[in-house]
Formats: structure tokens, sequence, C-alpha cells
């Protein structure tokens, strides 16, 4: 049964295509929404519309619920619509008249995107772990391979003399960035939007943001309820923009390792774990999980341009449309964290082959010290350029 | 096991990683891959390269596949990495010799290709009848209201005298375009990849694209077998451009519905099955179905965009990124399909308010008929203008 | 003075701002905007709206513009707006009361749409000629370099025995779908969008599509004239398909030519005059003109993905936002007709370096042959595989 | 004459392509390009690797190039490539060998970041102050409208009671948010490229980003040289989000503007001097400004993919495809800039119709505050919000 039920039967057509794929996403929400629920149940609870007894009843509901979705047994079915109906439904069951009480002052609206925010402050925390050992790993592999002569390229001709360890330690120190970024993403989310009803506030009741903030742990709220709907899909794709930045960084290395493990190249060798063969040439060993890293970054900007365009040219206040902005947020965060895993999985299942490095530094690499050395003696840069040059020519 | 099995094992992870989704999105290859495989073996034993009893024995093998597949009992493993494998595994499995000599003549590249364009040619088709019957309906609706009176508008402004029927007319002869532009993109899709293995032709026996053709229903074949890979992702791009268009009228129609039935605009009644309720909210009515369809357009199109950039900057010849267009069609057509079904359901549960049409038709709207009376009787245009814009300054 | 002057001053930002560069982008639409009023005019006095001697003064007052246009002299000002009111300004300098009956069963919004299809039809036109050229660039060194054996690659590894031929001929093969597309396209936007006025018709007057579509070249017209206005963006992301194919072609091509002319691979030579040099180091030849080439892509997709962003969530009927899909079209012709020219002289600028090719042919490409021999002599397939895998593991 | 300048000439065609519209476009970096090059002048006298008297003269030469500029009168010939081969042509025609000596310990790479972040840094600037003066323009508005009742919309229905000032102080509490990723793009951002040379460092001097970071107003600087070219599109699409996020809430501010215009919704009336006329239709005032307003957002997108697409899938290192990135960067900044000031423009130009939006407080509107009342006098909320349904069912 729907929240909002009116005794008329909905199509059952209709019906599957509004509910779409929620009903499967949502199973993501459920302690979140739960989290938010308890917090709700004891502010009304203090402001006493909630007996101690009615809080206590759906509290511990509310934990059971989180229990059963721990092991697998929280259902949620095609005609609850989402987590949030089944949750309700579950309450009324469990709790008769208290869990009728327990949607006063809140709408779907901020409720969903109360249990939306608290997923992605956890997800965001998670990526900040992994990307911060993405980031050491890195770090270690630069160092261990400092030493380890290999060409600098641009235009993808040989430029100038480098090493693995710079290659690798580009990497760790944009992985910096890539923190930084994700660190002010969790700061800008970070604002508490339950309270804000259906974007105009409760009515009433004296219940805000604030009501709810700190015992979710959200460091502050909305003031004006409206931006909370305004905040959608923009929050979102500030994620978005984080992730993809971790993902572009992938992209690169996952780049580098396909080519750097050419016959041509050759200056890495990818551990047998890490390839996968061919149905029909028996000699193939294939960077496959290189080239998959490569290809998610575009899946993940795909989901970006989806919740950036999606949500433009609407009128303020909720419209059903930022519903399915919540699939390519879940999307992304999936990708990003299979993928920093699979990038550290990779850099570990690497190993430069030092010959081959050798080998490339031919003699061109070291034109522009040539010049600078006649620099040294007195030549004017450019004429020194044009010297060398011309040995090369 | 999979095809390239080498006896090393895999990394757990990497084996996830690399598998991703494709074990579940497969299924819906499974009975394209049979046929392909059926007429692969047809003409390997047409060759002498397979026994009569040798195809007798595949192809009832594989026609039982895609009865357990159409009951629901066909299952691909996540070990088995996609549905390529676990056909060829039920094959050995249940044909001994003749499983292994299956994959004789072609690769996995060519095999997945195959199996996808069939299965995009029946979803083309299957759209294709769809937006024949979206056309077919708004051509009857607009002949249904051919006369009732509605303001026509630029720039959200009330413009000139036009009428519903005029309004919905527009979407049926604008479902002629998306007719040309899908039947173009199955035109172009329609040439046998098979023949081509990885890319490369098949060496020592003469197997071709010419050779399962015919068999496969497809109009012609790729010559160049390299030309095959760089196919892949132009030809889903061209789908996804035409189905784009389609989700395009859609989208400014569901546009339409939602401003029209709005309260101020009030042009436009839904039927009570087409709405749905509030959580807070008791009196709310809303066009959930309208604004899904709104939004659905920019799914699609940020399916497309991944398309476009994933398949970019990849030198010739198969590249893993590949894989990962594969979700984004299967996507867009399941998102193309339910979306013209319920935009053919919104069609038929509208109603038009002809007063509120009527009321709607302030005298601005004549100002035009007004100076091209002008202009009637001597006056030139531009001063005509004028002269009529003066009155409603 | 603008078409709509109503005696008030417009504030000089909001003149800039709404003005933005259509009076420089404009330039390339005045010949086009002029034979569209020349149909107009001989339409109008068809139907005795104008007088023989009245239309005369107009038709070679705009055949005036035309030259003036060619020669680099006629400009539109800022104050204009756009070149249909530079023009109509034009005219009523020079023809007096004709001039003020031009406008006469016209809008501005189907005047603009007429300019805009006959440039559209023109710059297909070319590209479609600069891609046949490309096709048979392509074609003829397919066969020049026919027997230059190259490896074939798969997941950029060494996979089978391929040729040079095999190679570009890929891309002469592909142009064939491109200039399908790229036809396609033309077809579809070859309908006279002028009688639909403003998106609603012409009153009073017995003026529509018809009246102009055969003196305009283009073959068929719109019957619905609210269509016209769907039509804008529709039609604009279709050539921006074709078009992007193309540039994806190229983007490969283009690709392909800066991996091979690595020192590491070196298949390619490029002739001094397509390479350019370093600012600091002097040895260096970069393959600037591909690099360049392999970025385009992505412009024109960005272009494209404007124009599919913009024009959605918008209610029927002209608004003011397709205005600003001009300048993406505009730009997807611009790059794409200077890139297939550039991607032309990279290919005449490139030689295949044989013995590089041939050296790369390494014992592992000829794996599947050997395999297929064992196959000949009665071994499954799957079991040759493996027997031959075994001795590259 | 280029830097690289190796004796051959280029072909005319190639070097129209690969020069673009750099010339063009670089005009707005020539001053940053002097600073960076004054900056670089005094390091590389301090370092007694040009003399003072040297270093004198290089100075002046850049102050004259940037006065010049000023006053309009620089110029950069296609023939140059760029600015800052202009800039040292200059400084070789009007200093001598000092002139030449300028390029040593830095490459074209770094000079053209260094100048793109010191742009980049100002024009960050520049935005932030302008969304200060609309915020502080919301928010007086949101003040001064604090009292006016409109009613609050989701899914375009009439929903709960709002006012005006809650709308627009919507606007007003985002731009905060919009200024906090303004700021964090602005101190990402704020790193010494300079010194990094080809992305490999500078050899035999000691010369790094360390050096002139200071002396260029850089609170710190790349430790990691690849890493310079490693932030290319990277920091750029960081920026690009943050515009695009003032962009959205344009996007929308305009939307409802749009919306609230219409005859039908009529909340909001505008000022003559902001709306446009039709040139066929007499009667018409546009809200043009509003409309291409909420255009903009997405032209603004569209560069952003653009920058996010085309700089994937290419190895470490300086490739040339990242010069196209500098358009886009361009494109957004003046998007940005001119659509805050309109819109800016737009909200100091629209008035509130307090009857128009009095009268749609139709009482539907109050059926939550109906049910809470229920729900005082102890009916549990789901049981008064089916008590209240009825009523409006």
């Amino acid at each position: 049964m729907k929240l909002w039920d009116k005794g008329f039967e909905t199509d059952k057509n209709v019906e599957a295509f509004t509910v779409g794929k929620d009903y499967l996403l949502d199973m993501k929400l459920v302690p979140y929404d739960c989290k938010a629920s308890i917090a709700h149940a004891e502010a009304l609870c203090e402001k006493n519309l909630l007996s101690e007894s009615e809080k206590s009843s759906l509290v511990s509901a509310l934990k059971e619920i989180i229990a059963l979705h721990k092991e697998g047994k929280f259902r949620i079915n095609a005609s609850d619509e989402d987590c949030h109906t089944a949750i309700e439904n579950y309450l009324v069951k469990k709790c008769g008249d208290a869990g009728k009480k327990i949607h006063l002052g809140r709408s779907r609206n901020d409720q969903v995107m109360a249990a939306l925010r608290l997923y992605e402050k956890e997800e965001l925390s998670k990526i900040i772990k992994l990307v911060s050992l993405w980031k050491e790993t890195a770090k270690k592999k630069s160092s261990e391979w400092s030493s380890i002569e290999m060409p600098g390229y641009t235009h993808m001709q040989r430029a100038m003399p480098s090493t693995a360890g710079t290659w690798i330690g580009s990497f760790a120190e944009s992985a910096e960035d890539n923190l930084f970024l994700l660190n002010a993403a969790l700061k800008l989310i970070d604002k508490n939007p339950l309270g804000s009803a259906a974007g105009f506030g409760v009515p009433v009741f004296d219940i805000n943001g604030k009501t709810t903030a700190s015992k979710l742990g959200f460091s502050s709220w909305f003031k004006n309820p409206l931006q909370v709907q305004l905040s959608r899909g923009k929050y979102e794709s500030v994620i978005a923009e984080a992730l993809s930045q971790v993902m572009f960084d992938i992209n690169k290395f996952a780049t580098d390792v396909v080519l750097f493990s050419t016959k041509e190249f050759g200056f890495v060798n990818l551990c047998d774990k890490l390839t996968t063969g061919s149905s029909i040439m028996p000699q193939k060993k294939n960077p496959d999980v290189a080239e998959l890293l490569r290809a998610k970054y575009h899946a993940v900007i795909g989901e970006q341009f989806k919740i950036k365009s999606m949500t433009a040219n609407l009128m303020s206040g909720y419209n059903r449309d930022l519903q399915l902005t919540k699939e390519p947020v879940m999307n992304m965060f999936d990708a990003a964290s299979e993928s920093v895993d699979a990038a550290i999985l990779l850099l570990n299942g690497i190993t430069i082959n030092e010959n081959a490095c050798k080998q490339a530094m031919s003699p061109g690499i070291y034109a522009t010290e040539e010049a600078y050395k006649l620099v040294k003696n007195g030549v004017p840069f450019r004429d020194a350029y044009k010297i060398v040059a011309e040995k090369f020519s």
C-alpha cells in the first residue's frame, strides 16, 4: 500500500513505470532511512507528539529493520514503491498507531533527501579511505622506482629523461587534489534536509532542520526549506565531479599501463593474474583490467551528465524527475569504489622492465641538456637550441 | 571455465571486476547467440569442418538452450564470464568433441558482435512498431481535437490562435521523422559481423561474412574485417541518436502535459489512474508519469554520451573498453520501449478542457490577424504592425 | 532599429546579452536569407500582395546584398540584432514601402529556420564531397598498401597477421556508412519551414510551406506548422550525429597515426611539413595535426550535447533558447570540414615503414594459424588451442 | 617565426589547422604571460643566468607589451602561432640576445600553464565578486518580499503556502554553496606550474616551481613536474563544475521567471526594458533575457563535457589535444560573467504581482495544515491524512 493511497487502483503499467527500479535501488537506503526515522521519532517524542512508549516501540522496530536488512531479509515489494513506504508499512503493522504517527512533521521529499545524504556521506567517507590507500600505494612505488630511468614523453614522443618514480609519483600527488575535492564535497553536503518537508517547511508544529541535525550527525542544516530541493542534483553533481576526478587519474594510469605493456613499449610487465586470454588466439595475454578501468571513467561522466541535464529547466520545488538522479549517484559510487580497488590491485601487480626503459633512453632525450650546456658556456638559449636542433634534423 | 583458460587461477577480485555485469546483461543475448551459433555450425558442416551428426547434435543442443532460456531456466554464472562461454561450456558437456569444434573459424569478438547486432535489429523492429502505434494514436487524437481552440505559444506567451489538434498533430508528424531515423539505423546495422573473427579474418579456412550472412537474415556483410571493430560504438551511437529523437518528442509532449495540467493552465485533465499522491499533502494529484517521461530523455542521452566518449581515442581493433558499451545500449532500448508505452498510455489518459482553452484565447492572440486585415486595406505590413502594437502597449 | 521596435529604449546591457554573437554568426546566413526572401517576394507577388515593380525592386536589392556580402562589404550591426533585421532595414531604405511589405506572411521564426536549413543543406553537401574525397584517398592507399604486412592488434597487443591496406581500408569502408548517414540527414531536413510563421501558420492569407518549397529547392514542406519548431534541435542533432560519425573515424585514424609514429611502433613516418617542434627540446618532431584531429572529435560531441540538452524540457512552440543552437551547428560544420581536409592531408603525408612493420610480426601472431593447422589434422579446435597456448605460456 | 623553427616551411593549411583560434584566444593571456615572464626573468637574474641590464631590458619590454595590449595595440599574427611566440619575438627584436635568453629554464608547456592559471585565478576572483553581488541582491529581495504570500509548488502543482521571499531566498542561500565551490576551485588551482618545463623539470640549472611561486602570487607549487600536465583538464573541469553550479541556479531562477511571467501564472511582471517583441505579432512582450539565461547553462555544461571527454584516454605528459581545452575554459568564464550580470539585471527588473499570487492560494494548499490540526486533536497523522484527502478527492 502506498503512503498516499486514495482508494482508486493505479494502472499496473503506470505503477511499474513510476516505481521503476526504486524498489531495488532503495535497498541501499534502508539503514539510512531507519537512522533518520529514529532521529525523527526521538524529536517527535521530545516535542510530545509521540509518547515515550510509542517512540520506544518505533525505535526498536526500526532497529529490527536495520538488523533484517543486514542479513538480507528485508524486502521492498514493487507495490511498496520505495523503501520509505516499505518501512512505514512495517512500522504500522508492528507498532499500530505509533506507526501512523511517524510521518508527522515530514514529507517523503525530505525523508528521501535525509536518507540519501546520509548514504552519500558514508560513501564519500569510504571512497576517501580508498583514495588514501591508492595514494599511499603510489607513493611507496614512487620511492621504490625513484632511480629507474624512463623516458618522459610529450606528444607520445620521447622528450626528456625521467624516472618510473616520477611517473607514478604524479598520481600520488594528484590523489591529494582528489582528496581535497572529496572532502570539499563532503563538507558541502553535510546539511540536514529533514524538517524541510515538501520544500516549504512544517506548518503548525515547530519542526525544522535544526530539530534533528545533531542527532543525525549533520554539522548544519538548511535555513531555507526550498533550498533543500534546489540542492538536489547540485550536490550530486559536485559529488560526481569529485568522483570523476578520481576516475580521471585512474583513466590516465590505465592508459599508460595498457601502452607500457605493449610489446613495442614493454616498460611494464603485468602479473598473469591480471591478464585474460583470447577465445581464438592461444598466445594472447590481455590487459583487460586496465582497459576496463580506462572505460569506467566514461561511464561515470555519462552519469554526471545525466544528473546535470536532467535537473535543468525545471521550476523551483520538487519535481519527480529528481527521482531519476538516484540511480546515477549509486552507479557512480559503485564504479568509483570498485575502480580504485582494481587500480590498487593493478598497481601492485605490475613490475617495471628496467632494461626496456633504459634502451628507450635514446640520445635525442638529452638534447635539452646539451643545449643547456652550451648556454653555460655563454650561448644564448635560442641560439643553442638551433645548434643542437641541427644535429637531430 | 573460461574459453581462454590457461591453467593459472585468476584473482577473484579481478574476475569480479572484469566480468562486471556481463553475466546478467548477457541473459538478453542468449537466444541471439544460439541463433548465430546454429548458422555457424551449419556453415562449418557445409565446409566439412563438422560432420552431419556433429552439426545435428550442436543444433539441437542450441535449440534446447533457447527453450530453457525462454522458460527462465538457463543460467550464466559469474565464473562463465558471459553467455558465449556459458553456451560453449553447455555444448561441450552435451555434445563432447563437437562442442570443442564450434568455435572454429570465429572469435568471441565477432561472436559477440553477431549476437549484439541480431539483438539490436530485433529491438529496433520492436520500437518501430511502438512508435508507429504512438503516431497512430497521436493522429487519431489530432483529428478528434481538430476543432478545439487553444492558444499557440511562443516564449511561453500566448501568441496566435491554434488548436489542440495542431498541438498533438505535431507529434504525429514528427513521429514520421523518428520512424525514418529508426529505419535508417536498422538499414545501417544490417551487416553480418560473423566471419571477421578478431578483426583480421579467419586464416586457413575459407570463412568470412558472406558465409553466414543470409542464414542470419543480414542483408549484407562487412568486406573489411577490421571495420567490424570500427563499427562498434559507431552503430550503437546511431541507434542511440534515433532512440533519443523518439525520447525528445516524448520529453516535449510530457513537458506540455505537466504544464497544461497545472491549475494555472488547466488545458488538460489527467485521469486518476495516471496520477500519484503526496505522503504529506492530502490534496495532491501529481503527474508523475509525465514527469518521469520528461526525465527519461536525459537518461538516454547520458547513455549516448557514454558510448561516444568511451569509444574515442582508442587504437584500431578490439579494445576491452568496447564491452562497456553493451549496458548503455540495453538501457536505452529498455528506456525507450517503456517510455513509448507509457506515453501512449498518457495520451489516452488525458482529456482536453475545452473551456479553459477557450478562456485563454485572449484578444492579443488575434493581433496578427488584425494587422493583416489592415494590410488587406493597403497598409504596408510594417506600418500595420505598428498601428496594432500601439493598441497592446 | 529592431523589427519589433515599440518606441521604448532597450537597456544596452540587455541588448548586448540578447543579441549575443548573432550579429557575427549571422554573416554566414546572409546569402541564404536573401535567397529565401527572393522566393518569398515572388510568392507574395503571385498572390498579388506585392506589385510586379515592388517585387523587382526587392529582388534586385536582395541580389545587391548577396553581392555585397560576397565582397565582404555587408555589415550587421549589433543594434540590428541579426541578419534578418539588417536585411529588412536595408530593403526599407532601398525600396521604401515595398521593404515594409516583405515581412507579410512570415515571422522571423520561419524566416530564421528557412535560412538555417538552406545553410545546413549546403554545408551537408560540401561535407559529403569532402568525405567522398577522404574515402577515395583511403581506398587508393588501401590498394597501394595491400601487400605491406602489419600486425593486427587487439587490446593493443599483437594479435594476428594483417596488412597496412586492411588497416586503412577499414576507414574507406566506414566512410560509406558516414556518407549514408550524411545523406540520410540531408534527406530528413529537406523540408521547407517557410510558411509556418511563428509556428501556427499564416492567418488571413493563403500562404504555407507549399507556397515557396520548390522555389527554394526543398523537396517537401511541413504540413503541421508547429512541427517546424519541434524540428529545431531535432534536425540539428541528427546532423550532429552524422558529423560526429565522420569525426569518430578521423579520431581513430589520428589515434593510430600518433601511436604508429612513436619511436616504439615506428610503423608510420610523417613528412616534415606535418610536424611541429618544441620550444625547449631541439630534437622533437611532434604529430600535432594528428593530435588536434583526435581532439576535435570531442569538441564536436560537446556541441552535439549542448543541442540535445538545451532543447529539452521546453514547452511546444518557439522558445528563445533555440537561438543558442545556432552557434553549435556552425561550430560543428566548421570543425568537420577543416578536419576532413586535414585528415586527407595527413593521410597523404604518411608513408609506411615496411621494415618496422615486418619486424613486429613476431611468432605469436601466427598462433591461431598454427592451431588451425592442427584442426586440419583432426584435433578439435578447443584442444588445438590448448596445445598451442602451452607453447606461448 | 615559430619558437621551434627548423628551417623547413610548414604547409599553410597545416599551419592554419594547428594554430586554429589560438592567435585570437591568446589575446586574453597576453598580460598574464608577460607577468609570468617578468617573474621568470627576475629569477634567471638572481641565478646569474641573465645580467642585471638584460633583466631590466626584458622587464621594461614586457611592461611595454602589457601597456600596448591594454590599448588594444598588441597584435598576434597567425604565423606567430600564439601569444607566447609573439611575445618572445617582440623581446628578441627589442632586447637582442637578452630576448634569446628568456626561454632558458622553461618550456612553452609550463609557460602556457602559468599564464592560463593566472588568468583563471583572476577570472575566478571576478566571478566570486559577481556571485556575491547576486547573493546580496537575492537576499535583499528576499527580505523585501518576505510577507508576499505565494503558493509553493511540487510537481508543478500547488502544494503548500509559501512566500515570494522564500522563493528568492533559496537562491541567496544556494549562492553561498556556489561561493564555497568557487573558492575551493580557486584554492585547488593556486599552484605554480612554472619550473616544470615540459613536464620533466629543468635539467642542468636549479629551477623549479618554488623559484617563481611567490613572485607570481601562487601560494604553492607542483612538487612533481609531471603532475602539472596531469592537472591540465582536471583543474579546468573543477572550475567548470563550480561555474556550472552558478549557472544551474540561474537556470532555475530563469525557468521560474519565464513561467511566473506567463499570463496563466502572472506572479511576476517584467519591466519593459527586459522584454523583446515579435516580428509578426504586435502584442508580444517576450522574456528573452530569462530564456537565454536558461539556455546558457547548457552551453556551459557542453563545454565542461568537452574538457572531460577530450582529456581522457591520453598517455601521461603533454599531448597537443590539451590545447583545445583553452577555448572551452574561456567560453565558460565569459558565459558565466555575462549571465550573472544579466541575472542581477533581471532580478532587479521584476516585480511581484501580489494579487495574482494571493488568488493562487487555493484551499487545497492548506490541506496539510488541516490534517495537522486533526493531529493536534489526537488523530494519528496517517488517519488525519485520509480524512482530509477525502475532502479533496
